[in-house]
């Protein structure tokens, strides 16, 4: 075809003159540059600027304080290089002046509650389940399912396995996958690389093809931020509606009962597990006892592993009877990982004393490091392999 | 139950610090803010900024030139409030002291093509069909296909309308949705706010239930930026594989197979539809002659509508007799749109003359403006109505 750039070049008329330079000029910046080494090197266009800042996950933190590292400027273009970096996806912003920005450059960032950042990964070893390698892809879908309990639609996220439209006569076990507070039924998408790690592992023969279902915990909200009729004009947060008060537990079977409704899946006990983060910790944990005959795997990952006593909802009634309960109908999988910095850590202790008490048998998981995706995408790594087998 | 703020407030550990003052501060900046008079204010904490500029699609723009409007500073929070704005999805970006930059307040972001810019939108009139509504929701499926004549699986987008799960009995049309230049599977979603449309349109009687998928039109590309073997190291442009060569319309029928294959759909001609914007118009064009018993309803949106003539390619072969053999088939509809300052209306004036010599039928639609999202977002709600009935 004659003229094919003369062509292209007019149809970038709906892009914005900032972005036509990075699309057509040769001299694009490229940030991140991940080297043979397994350096970064960041780069930012900002000849006006008087200070340029890095500051990621991948740098040395103070606590909760995040680490920095100063960028240096040669003809307007700031630049640093890291050490070699350990396999991981790692996210980061620049700080011009004070001012914390996203980098131009790299259009792929991540929503974490409300913040939005760049990401990268390095791959090589557990971080090559991360990524989008050559293998069959599952589906991934938004769905919306009738909640009568909560008497709304609510919206959640499905995967099924690569094979699921092909082999029709097949069935298929289920994994219910819960996100922490402040996020909803995009985290273990965005952040989790759920899709990716499950392609991966069924891939490599590591994991059963499952279902995977990742809802919204938060009874009182209906989808995630933009999602929502409220829109563009919703301000993601910690703080959402209904997150842990006993109705997302409630309404769980109506979950439930819509995939078995509309999927090809075993209905029964032991092709069903629960896993979930933070606050879906503990959304698994209280699901899990309350519903004794439900799940046969259950996983708690970094879980506010937390009881009530004498709350009215009938969920946190009696709980250690609960616990009981369910143990006696011998779970296949009670699974509790963790990170030995994390703020949960006593709690998780004070959950396996009361087990081992009782001489219940579960799995148990110590990783370095505190509340972080770093470790519920580990957890998820480790968690997989075990179900329906 | 007690101290749940303490312990939200703890888990919000996962998160920087720089979002930790947005998450919980009760002096958040909001930004954008949509006033009762459809006016915007947008606010920026930069106290170092010597100056900050918005740009945006709301502005007055030189021709490719976008508008620009400059903040006021109080108190380290940089300010502007528009002029009342008209009903639309707008995106914008900041500029402080040169540096174009994304609105940190505000996490709903678009990209196109390799520029990701803030959105907001304004209700009313056809706008509302832009919004999430309280309405019946369609499920938004990310699916991969086998395509036997690339040789590859591919990535698509799949919208099935409510109702579909449940509905056992019944089939659907289908209307295939094709993007332009620099787009992927994901663009129509997203800037092209399919989902919300037709989510809308179906629950005011408007339209007619129906499966919309949205293809890659890059021939040697399998899926979108980020979601491809590449990973976040591809860089997104304008120029992709396999872009206007004829083998994207030569897969086609693996496609309409592998949707005729596996979803409750009618597998005749009058139940299926076919459009585009700009690169995905002239591929609809393609497509729906070279193929003449395929599509009943064909749309070209500011397509580039363009003949070749003793192109290699079958598909480019003897154009004008395979449009007569299209037309002397009778389509149910050939629809052409296009803006009144498009550059690519002189194109579209030269199809129109040929298909107006040998009296053809057609419907035309001219809008204001040029090669915009604003104008495909209009065509979508303009042509969806008209298929299928």
């Amino acid at each position: 075809m004659k003229n094919i750039f003369t062509i292209l070049a007019l149809m970038v008329a709906s892009v914005t003159a900032s972005a036509q330079q990075a699309l057509w000029s040769g001299s694009r910046i490229v940030s991140p540059e991940i080297n043979p080494d397994n350096t970064v090197t960041f780069r930012l266009h900002a000849p006006k600027a008087v200070k340029v800042q890095v500051t990621g996950d991948f740098l040395p933190s103070q606590g909760w304080v995040p680490g920095y590292a100063d960028l240096t400027e040669k003809d307007g273009i700031w630049e640093y290089t890291t050490y070699p970096l350990a396999p991981e996806l790692y996210s980061y912003s620049f700080i011009v002046d004070g001012f914390v920005t996203r980098d131009p450059s790299n259009v792929y960032m991540i929503r974490d509650v409300a913040s939005v950042m760049n990401v990268f990964i390095i791959g090589g070893g557990r971080a090559d389940l991360y990524k989008v390698n050559d293998v069959p892809h599952g589906t991934v879908s938004k769905v919306w399912y009738h909640s009568p309990t909560l008497g709304t639609d609510r919206r959640m996220t499905v995967y099924t396995p690569a094979g699921y439209e092909k082999n029709r006569k097949q069935k298929y076990p289920v994994f219910y996958l819960l996100h922490g507070a402040g996020g909803d039924e995009e985290a273990w998408m965005d952040l989790g690389r759920t899709s990716q790690i499950l392609d991966n592992l069924i891939a490599q023969g590591k994991a059963e093809p499952m279902i995977v279902v990742m809802t919204n915990g938060n009874a009182g909200e209906v989808a995630a931020p933009g999602q929502c009729p409220e829109g563009y004009e919703r301000i993601p947060g910690m703080q959402q509606r209904g997150m842990m008060e006993g109705s997302f537990e409630l309404h769980f079977p109506d979950v439930v009962k819509y995939i078995e409704d509309n999927y090809r899946v075993y209905k029964d006990k032991k092709h069903r597990a629960i896993a979930g983060l933070s606050m879906g910790g503990y959304h698994s944990l209280h699901i899990s006892k309350y519903y004794p005959d439900m799940f046969d795997y259950v996983g708690l990952f970094s879980a506010a592993a937390r009881f009530h006593e004498n709350s009215e909802c009938p969920v946190y009634q009696n709980e250690k009877s609960q616990i009981d309960t369910q143990f006696a109908k011998k779970p296949a999988l009670y699974w509790i990982a963790i990170g030995n910095t994390d703020f949960l850590y006593d709690e998780n202790v004070k959950l396996r004393q009361y087990l081992d008490e009782k001489e219940y048998t579960y799995e148990y998981m110590e990783s370095d490091e505190g509340h972080i995706w770093k470790n519920w995408r580990i957890y998820l790594t480790e968690f997989v392999p075990k179900l329906f087998k």
